[in-house]
Formats: structure tokens, C-alpha cells, sequence
């Protein structure tokens, strides 16, 4: 196989077959092929794009480059839920007691956000002591114990996706749809749960911001999920606005038991009522929907999804007494909150903007391998749509030092837009996509 | 400057300042910008393009990461003269001491051949005892006497473009039009000449076969020959089948000796007449076209431009021998006519199988590197519109084996196409871009 015939081929916008495909990441993992090779293929990717034969067959080659995870010691089916990554998105830490409260086997296994803010290793780690790296054994254990396990990915999984992510994230090569499909389902292949459901988040605040194609990347998953023989449904969830009201991890880690407690958001809990209801469906525990989310309503009013947090943060070695005091997390020194002096409405935040002013409080890491700070963060008054009575904050910001407040302060006034008239409220899930004639079209 | 950022940037279309890109290479030649890097942002380029002032900073960029030579010794405007390559390209050959013989000073520098037959660097490697590496006291020195010199160029110019050029070729982005330019411009700039004629070939032998596109080369070059503060004239000319009716280097020096004779193809005359002329007036020699190319075809008839072909050769320490008796130029050992049993016309000439059938035969290189054999190649009995009587040679094959010679035979017969019926002869000068303003449009 000659390199630059297979970069020209694709630079011209030609179909690769999928021993070609096989061939090229074969050769990339063993270093036969250069690094400046694969950055002109990938570059060549973005412009070109991929059939979905040749999405597939990436997938399959970089599962193929490292071990896989056996889960059938669980016993039974396993779910996993992955989001590709936004601002404020507590979904997992709410939704996967949740899911398991219902009789859901959940089997998750993340990596590190690479985001403006951390991803739900990091968010989990805010807790004291809780452990973010489970063997193998474990994890099974733990599903089979208490129905849910959630652990940092082993890098003998899908060593190809680790070289090629760093690969494209200094050759601007991130925003390819096929190459973001092979990346994340390489990994959740790899995984080994039976079913997946995925959360793709659109817009300012996301990886993609537009609405088809962040389709076409669901899509695309859908299908690659099943030329692998596994399930999965894609939720397209808006990520103009934060999802939930709190940016930072210990802080997400108060909204979501304030959540389990069942006084979340209603736009928050509502995607994982969606959410949760698709991952009964799929592991063949609830079929309806709509009896599904009255089960997951209950779980919640009930206490059962918190007692089920609670079990796994003890489990995984964390201190549970935040659960019921969570002044026992990480706090920041310094807090200021913005009001305003009228009744006002929430015309528009910019997750985008509201994620980059959380990272820089330090949030998230500009690089990898970067430190967060759990501490750190913005706690919104509301959502878009919300009113803030003259007083309340329209948003409390949580910084390490003097300098970072007041640097934040203004970067949150400039993120967030006010209204005295009524605004309409915007819903957090825009589409669901599973399997390709069920999307509603 | 954050790389990626730059990447990103040309990846989406946007224009990049002067200073960025003279960072970026500087910081590249240091090899503070890794190879992999540089490759994708040439696959965006290879896709976005560049604007003219993007390419002449790539330009000047390039030019100012090594030495550039110093003509002023020469005394007086000194002439270049640089063809994009193609199969069956004699020009050079006889040009040169064509123009040296109406006064013309002529300097070339010159890079070994990488496409389907080897640069004029090996077409006089194949004359005994030339010697196609001179200090620049001697380049100077020789112009000085003689008025024409060529030589290799040295590896301290445009060190950059030796990188990029090497990066380019293996990660398929070389056909793009701003970064041939800038190659080609950057050399030509460093190499000291005052005025540069340009030869760009277009069609299926050459580096670009659109028309279109081989003008929008022509006229960026132009300008940035302008920026740099030289005087550049872009003739476009026909690639479509081979320039000469030799393509293998021996075959082409004694082609040279034979149209300097008088007994040249008329098209290869032309051609010579054409660009002759322009060095004339380049060269502050001969304004008026006409009157140049009268002067030329005096010299031709005359014997002076054989006689300077002589001197060259002599200077340079090749056997001038060669130029009253071929003969001794290096030959190979099988030949093999092909001929057509009846009077037939040449319907048409694939210049890019002929280029490739000679590489095969050993005539060009398959990788930098590589050595040539200077004896073999195929001489075509005419060009496209060229009657062949019956028992004629269509071509006449010279190969270094048995296998390589049967071998080039058939593809030589798949390359060429007659026909019983007249066809019309085609031009080799497409079109001259002189400035944006003289061209015809």
C-alpha cells in the first residue's frame, strides 16, 4: 500500500476500501506510517468526509488496534450513556443512579474531558475519595453488586483513538463528523456494553453547533453501533445554554443531588427522564416510555435514585456524607454573586462563552494532562426563559482568587443577556434517533 | 502563535497575515513546528488556496531561509529561464545557447529532475564529462565569458522549500497552485536572476493538465516575481503530448544538437523562437518581437548558436566531440523501430504514458535519489499531425534489456494513436502572461 496514493485518493474525494482503511491504521499504530502522513489523511478526512462503509471500517480497525472488555460476567444486559460534551451537563451523575434505581444495569466507562469544562471522571473526582480507576474485575463486580459502575477507560482499550485524538486535536483536525463517530464509538465498542445511548450536544457550547449536522454524526453512530452488533439510540440535546444551572464540578455535583433530591431543573430532569426511559427500553426492563418515566419519577420522589448515588459513591470509595451535606465538597474561597435590581427574565446565555470563563476559573483544562480545580465554577440563577426576582442572583460566581472573580464577573455579565419582557423557555432535547426509520422523518 | 489556531484558521478559509506566515516557516525550518503540523496545514491550503499576498509572503518567507546568490559580478541583466517540466522538454538545451548567441546573459539554476524523465541537469550529465555542479565563482565567471552558464542549485538556497517540497511529495500536496508557486518563485528569486522566463506546462504530461488552472499559476507567479522586484513572462505551452520528438536524456541533448543544427521539429523551433525572443527583450536586447526572432533564426542558420552550444559544453568540461558526432553520446544496447505498414498520420501522443514508459526504461526517477541511465528512451518520428510514410519509424525504442525493450514497445504502441485520415497539427505555445495587464484578455 503506497501512503500518499491513498492521501491523494481521499484528497480527491474517493471512497477507500475497507482493507485500505485496516491497512493505514494497522501501519499508523505499529509507527510505519508517519505522523505527517496520517495528519495529511485526516485533514483530507475533514474536507472529504467518509461513507459510512469507510466510517465503519475506521471504527472497526481502531477497535481492533487494542483489547476489549469482556462484560458478560455482569450477566445480563449492560447500558452505557456517553455525551459528546458541553457545558454544565450533569446528566451522567443524575441519570445513571437514576437508571440503575429502575433495574438498568448501567456500565460506564469515560474518559477525561478535553472540554471547557471537566468531563464526569473529573466531576466524580470532586467527591472526596471517591476512586476513578476501577480494575476490570472491579467494575463487573460492582455492576452485578449494585447495578452501576462508572470508570476512567483503560488506555489497552482502543490505543489507536488515543494517538489519533491527540494527532488531530494539534492539527485542527477535531470537527470531522466521521472522525468524531470512529472516536467515540471505537471507545464504546471497545467498552463492551450491549446497548448505548448517546447524548449529542448541539450548538454554541458544543463541538458541533449545527443542528444536521450534529443528524449526521447521530446517524452515523446509530449505524455504526449496529454493523458492530450493538444498539444504540442518539439524543440531539441543546447546547446553546448550559443544560443545568450549575459550571464547575463539585458545583455540578450539588446540582445533581439537589436533582436527586428532586429539586432539580425541569429542563435537567426532563433529559434524564428521556434518557433514562430509552436505556429501560433498551435493556428490556420498561418498553413504554411513557410508563417508563412515571417509574423514574417515582425513583426520584421517592429517594430511591439518591440511596442508589449514595450506594455508589460509597462503593467507589467516596465520602457519602456529601449526599446529605454537601458543604463537605470542595468549596471555593472566593464567591460573589450578580443580581440584578428589577424582576428580569433570562434572554440568552452563551454556553460557549460561559464554559471558556469557567475553564479560565479553572474548570476545565486548557491542555491535556492539565489539573481542574474541583472548586471553581458559575452557578446560573436559571435557564433561558427563567425569571430572577429583583435580588436573587442571576448567577453566583466561585473563583480561587480575588483577580479570578472579578475577571469572571464581567466575562458572566457579558455571557448572559436580560430582559424585563417574558422570554420563551427553549427544551433541552431536540431529537431522538434510533435506528434509521424511526427518526421522526 | 498557536499553530493549531493557524491551522484552523487556513482550514476554514480565512486569509493569514504576512508575518504569520513568515513565523510559521521560520519556525518550521528551526523545526519548532513539527512535520505534522506543517501537513495538515498544507492539506488546507491544498484545499482553501491562498491569496496572491498570502503567497508572495510564503514566497519571501521561503527566499529568506537560506543565502541567495549575488549576480552582480556578472555585469549587466542577467536571464532565468525555468520550465515546470514535462516529458520530451529539449528546450532548454537549445535555448539557452540560442539566446546566449544574440547576446542574452543567461543564469540558470537548476534542480534535478523528479517528474517522468530526468531536468536538465541530466539531460547534460548525459554529455561525458560535464561537469552540472559550479561554485557560484565559476557560475558567475562563466556567464562573464560566455554569457551562459547552469547549474545545480546549491542546497544553502531556500533550505525551506527542500523540506516542504520533501513533506509535500509524500503527503499528496504537491498540485497545489500557491504552494507550486511559491517553490518555483522562491528558487528563482534566491538564484539572483533580474528577469525569468517561465515555461508552465499543461496537460496530461504535466504537473497540472487545466488550462485554467496552469494560467492562474502563470499569473500569480508573475506577480510575485513583481513583489520581489524582478521581471517574470509566463508562457503557457502544450503538454498534452511530448514537447520534442526525444524524451530519454542522450536522445535529447543529440535532439538539441540536431534543431541548433537547423534540422529541428518546427514546433520545438518555435517554441525556442518565442521565448527566445522574450529573453531578447527581457534582456534589453531586442524589444520587438518579430525582429528578435529574426535575429534567433539567423543565428540558428548561421552555425552561432551551435557554436555557443560547442563553447558551453567546452566550458562546463564536457566532450564537445558529441556535437559533430552524437555517436558518442552514451547508447543502448537494444532499439527496436516501431513502424506502420502504410502511410499513416500521428492522431495523438499521451504525453504522461510516453513520460512514464521512458521513466521505466530508466530514463527518470521513481525516487529522489535515484540514478538514471542517460542512453535510454524513445524517439518519436512526429508529432501530433505528422505524416509517417510507410516502412517509416512511428518511434524507435532504446532500451538497457531485452525485457525493458519488448516491455516499452507495447506501451509505447498504447501510447500513440494514428490515423489514415490528415489530422490537424496543434501549436505547442498555448499563451504568454506577461504582467496582468499585456495578456489577452
Amino acid at each position: 500500500m503506497r501512503i500518499p496514493e491513498l492521501i491523494r485518493r481521499k484528497r480527491d474525494g474517493e471512497s477507500l476500501g475497507e482493507r485500505e482503511i485496516e491497512e493505514l491504521i494497522t501501519a499508523y499504530v505499529r509507527g510505519e506510517v508517519p505522523d505527517y502522513q496520517m495528519a495529511a489523511f485526516l485533514m483530507a478526512v475533514y474536507f472529504r468526509g467518509m461513507t459510512e462503509e469507510e466510517t465503519a471500517a475506521l471504527t472497526r480497525a481502531m477497535v481492533r488496534s487494542g483489547e476489549q472488555a469482556d462484560l458478560r460476567t455482569v450477566g445480563g444486559v449492560t447500558v452505557d450513556k456517553h455525551s459528546t460534551g458541553g457545558v454544565g451537563d450533569t446528566t451522567t451523575l443524575v441519570l445513571l443512579p437514576l437508571a440503575a434505581s429502575a433495574g438498568v444495569r448501567v456500565a460506564k466507562m469515560s474518559g477525561r474531558g478535553l472540554g471547557f469544562t471537566g468531563g464526569t471522571l473529573d466531576k466524580l473526582a470532586a467527591i472526596p475519595g471517591f476512586r476513578t480507576e476501577l480494575s476490570v474485575a472491579e467494575f463487573t463486580a460492582q455492576i452485578r453488586r449494585i447495578g452501576l459502575a462508572v470508570t476512567g477507560q483503560s488506555p489497552a482499550l482502543v490505543p489507536a483513538d488515543g494517538r489519533l485524538y491527540a494527532l488531530r486535536d494539534v492539527t485542527a483536525t477535531v470537527e470531522s463528523i466521521p472522525l468524531i463517530a470512529s472516536s467515540v464509538m471505537s471507545k464504546k465498542i471497545a467498552a463492551g456494553a450491549d446497548k448505548i445511548v448517546l447524548d449529542v450536544k448541539v450548538g454554541r457550547g458544543a463541538l458541533i453547533r449545527d443542528r444536521d449536522r450534529a443528524e449526521e454524526l447521530g446517524r452515523l453512530m446509530v449505524q455504526i453501533a449496529r454493523r458492530a452488533g450493538r444498539e444504540a439510540t442518539v439524543f440531539l440535546t441543546d447546547m446553546d445554554q448550559p443544560l443545568g444551572l450549575a459550571v464547575g464540578n463539585a458545583l455540578e455535583v450539588a446540582e445533581a443531588i439537589r436533582t436527586l433530591q428532586g429539586r432539580g431543573h425541569p429542563a435537567l430532569v426532563e433529559l434524564c427522564l428521556e434518557l433514562g426511559a430509552e436505556m429501560m427500553r433498551l435493556a428490556g426492563v420498561e418498553a413504554d416510555p411513557d410508563r417508563a418515566k412515571e417509574i423514574l419519577l417515582k425513583k426520584l420522589e421517592s429517594g430511591e435514585a439518591l440511596e442508589k448515588f449514595r450506594e455508589w459513591v460509597r462503593a467507589q470509595g467516596g465520602d457519602e456524607r456529601i449526599v446529605d451535606d454537601p458543604s463537605r465538597l470542595p468549596a471555593a474561597p472566593f464567591v460573589q454573586a450578580i443580581q440584578s435590581d428589577v424582576d428580569v427574565y433570562i434572554r440568552d446565555v452563551d454556553a460557549l462563552r460561559l464554559g471558556r470563563c469557567a475553564a479560565k476559573l479553572g474548570a476545565g483544562r486548557q491542555r491535556k494532562g492539565d489539573a481542574v480545580d474541583p472548586s471553581v465554577g458559575i452557578v446560573m440563577g436559571g435557564r433561558v426563559g427563567d425569571r430572577i426576582e429583583r435580588g436573587r442572583p442571576v448567577a453566583v460566581v466561585h473563583a480561587a482568587s480575588r483577580e479570578d472573580l472579578s475577571a469572571a464577573v464581567e466575562e458572566v455579565r457579558q455571557a448572559v443577556s436580560l430582559s424585563r419582557e417574558k422570554v420563551p423557555g427553549r427544551p433541552a432535547v431536540i431529537a431522538r434517533i434510533a435506528g434509521v426509520d424511526t427518526f421522526g422523518r
